[in-house]
């Protein structure tokens, strides 16, 4: 129940038990192109989608590389653990970065950001995650894509706990690049990282002067207009993959963001029952980040869960450890397997604290929880048959 | 059939289908270091082993950028396709690269190498394949490395297609990088990198300039002396590979190399009672490179053997398009599986151009193979009990 890597559904673990195929025989070229294709359609872009054998932070790695020149200004909005990488990685390829710090739970500001490109007119490209993974938060990345494309500077969105959870339209919102991992609403093991450019990106590509060979998208990008991968493929990984996309599409994305809403709003509003408060501002649905009550260590709490219930969930990073724990909506999520994280967690709490939730607001919490979960049912992790 | 991706045993197959795990948990981690652990035996050295998620081509990238800054004289001995790709990275990442050129097929000359050393005294590195997987030859890496280490330069070696499959004691033949990958000897998917430092290299560690983040070695090894990875591990992969540094060392080390090296020479001897010539002039045992007789083109032969006979060997790459075929000896390999391929490859010879094999020379290499694969029959894939 963390948020990533995430619970695979047993037909993705069969189909990574297959046995082996060349990257380079027709038949996997074909699946390799059918899949790209099927990326196209969750990034909601005309734009190709790459593929590296990577994990998330490669893709990261990758958003900047491709656009970034050494001395380039940029602007990094730093909500976390994940916002910080970010921004050291960015200063590590030579970018000059100004940091728009957001406190660790809250929103950014989109007047910040606007703030920020007014005073730094020379700004190239702004950075944010969609949901910062080590606080829960959603940030309002149609607001900031909006405010970013009205500068010369392109928005490079970290939506690696995002994409594949809630809608996130690459072309109608305007984002310029756009990262994804396969460990988290992908439903796969870590090992893929997934990316896409838009035209206003593409021109930076050109111009970008950071050195680059395995994550050069330009390399992958003739390679693939040849209908095949540059370097080597992680072919069970990919297979998976095609396996995921077709649950997806054929089950309806819809669908698909609609159980992770549901698993999220569940998990809220039996918080709210028990007395627990939510972290983030504005939570994204694809995972929820709880504050453990005053005078219980977090990591008992963690341990605790894991030790009596088998419930493993996460705690919080840095500067939120033992303050939080994070319970994931992504993966192959069953009813019951919320209700028990929830019940487990409740039933820490007051093993750590006694009296800390009432057994009353516990069955209140957890039948509020099922009454929520019934709206909207498990998606089947099946290929519909057309 | 092929030189890599190989054929994986259901045990590693079976393994990949385990329901997920968080990288972070205590189980994982202990298996992370039991793993990191193992891999230093195959590897043969008292240095640390650190894996990256990406294919043989990142751990090549994290070879220079770890141990280069840019304008850093450098040279490199190409032989072939994957020379080539590691002099253009290092010229990528700002070095100044002397070739040292070898021939597509002949073995690298200590003389030469020594020759541009004397030539190039500022030479900081040398850089050179084991086994050279496109020609299928196998390089003096001992002779190399005594070579250079008289020099101030450190020798970096690609063991994508040897480490694993023949002895290459890192630290006894002086090696300073070693770099391997999941999907050769190795008996896994690609999708993992793996490599090491010597004493001298981790100097160059703490003085190279490239910039690095998702490969930086130094982030790796933090994490890694405080017990766990620094980035999101690729669980299904690193479970997997623990699973076969158990089988390679229950089983045996010697006997892994001695099945490897029965079904190279197997190849061989049949090659040479079929009349068959061999391309490279020291062929290394992971792979075996035959010479496609004048007058038939090599990629109908591979077509028509997959076509025919569901046997999937490689063809020539680059200038060896259409030359030679390529039969892979890493990975799960029953002995039926290649005298099926050496008889489907005659019989292919005999469609696209009757008469280049005898029936008699046929019989007589099938049974000169069995012969030789007898004496060293497959290592059993399977965990031995203590």
């Amino acid at each position: 129940m963390t948020p990533g890597p995430v619970q695979l559904p047993q037909e993705v673990l069969n189909n990574m038990a297959l046995p082996m195929e060349h990257h380079r025989t027709p038949e996997f070229i074909a699946l390799w192109n059918r899949t790209l294709a099927n990326l196209k359609r969750i990034f909601n872009t005309e734009q190709n989608v790459f593929i590296h054998t990577s994990t998330g932070s490669g893709g990261m790695e990758s958003a900047l590389v491709n656009t970034l020149s050494p001395g380039d200004h940029v602007i990094a909005v730093t909500s976390g653990k994940f916002g910080e990488r970010w921004a050291d990685m960015a200063e590590t390829f030579g970018a000059r970065v100004t940091r728009v710090e957001v406190p660790w739970g809250k929103a950014a500001r989109v007047a910040a950001i606007e703030d920020a490109l007014r005073t730094h007119p020379d700004t190239v490209a702004v950075l944010c995650q969609a949901c910062e993974t080590s606080t829960g938060v959603l940030h309002p990345i149609r607001e900031i894509a909006r405010a970013v494309s009205k500068s010369k500077a392109i928005l490079l969105v970290d939506g690696i706990t995002a994409l594949g959870a809630l809608p996130m339209p690459m072309d109608e919102w305007g984002i310029d690049v756009l990262v994804a991992g396969s460990q988290k609403a992908f439903m796969l093991p870590a090992g893929l990282s997934f990316i896409s450019f838009s035209k206003k990106a593409w021109t930076r590509v050109e111009q970008a002067k950071c050195p680059r060979y395995y994550f050069d998208i330009r390399k992958e990008k003739a390679a693939n207009d040849n209908g095949e991968s540059y370097f080597s493929s992680a072919v069970t990984h990919v297979r998976a993959l095609e396996l995921v996309l077709n649950i997806f599409l054929s089950q309806g994305l819809e669908r698909v963001y609609g159980r992770i809403q549901t698993l999220s709003r569940a998990t809220l509003l039996a918080a709210g029952e028990m007395g627990i408060e939510v972290f983030p501002e504005s939570p994204s649905p694809s995972l929820s980040a709880l504050v453990i009550p005053e005078g219980i260590d977090g990591q008992k709490v963690r341990a605790e869960m894991e030790k009596n219930d088998a419930v493993i969930v996460m705690g919080g990073q840095d500067q939120l450890k033992g303050k939080i724990i994070r319970i994931g909506h992504m993966g192959a999520i069953r009813d019951e397997d919320l209700l028990l994280t929830l019940k487990s967690f409740a039933a820490t709490l007051n093993r750590l604290k006694p009296g800390t939730v009432s057994e009353e607001r516990i069955i209140a919490a957890l039948n509020k929880a099922a009454e929520v979960l019934r709206e909207s049912p498990m998606v089947a992790m099946k290929v519909a048959l057309a």
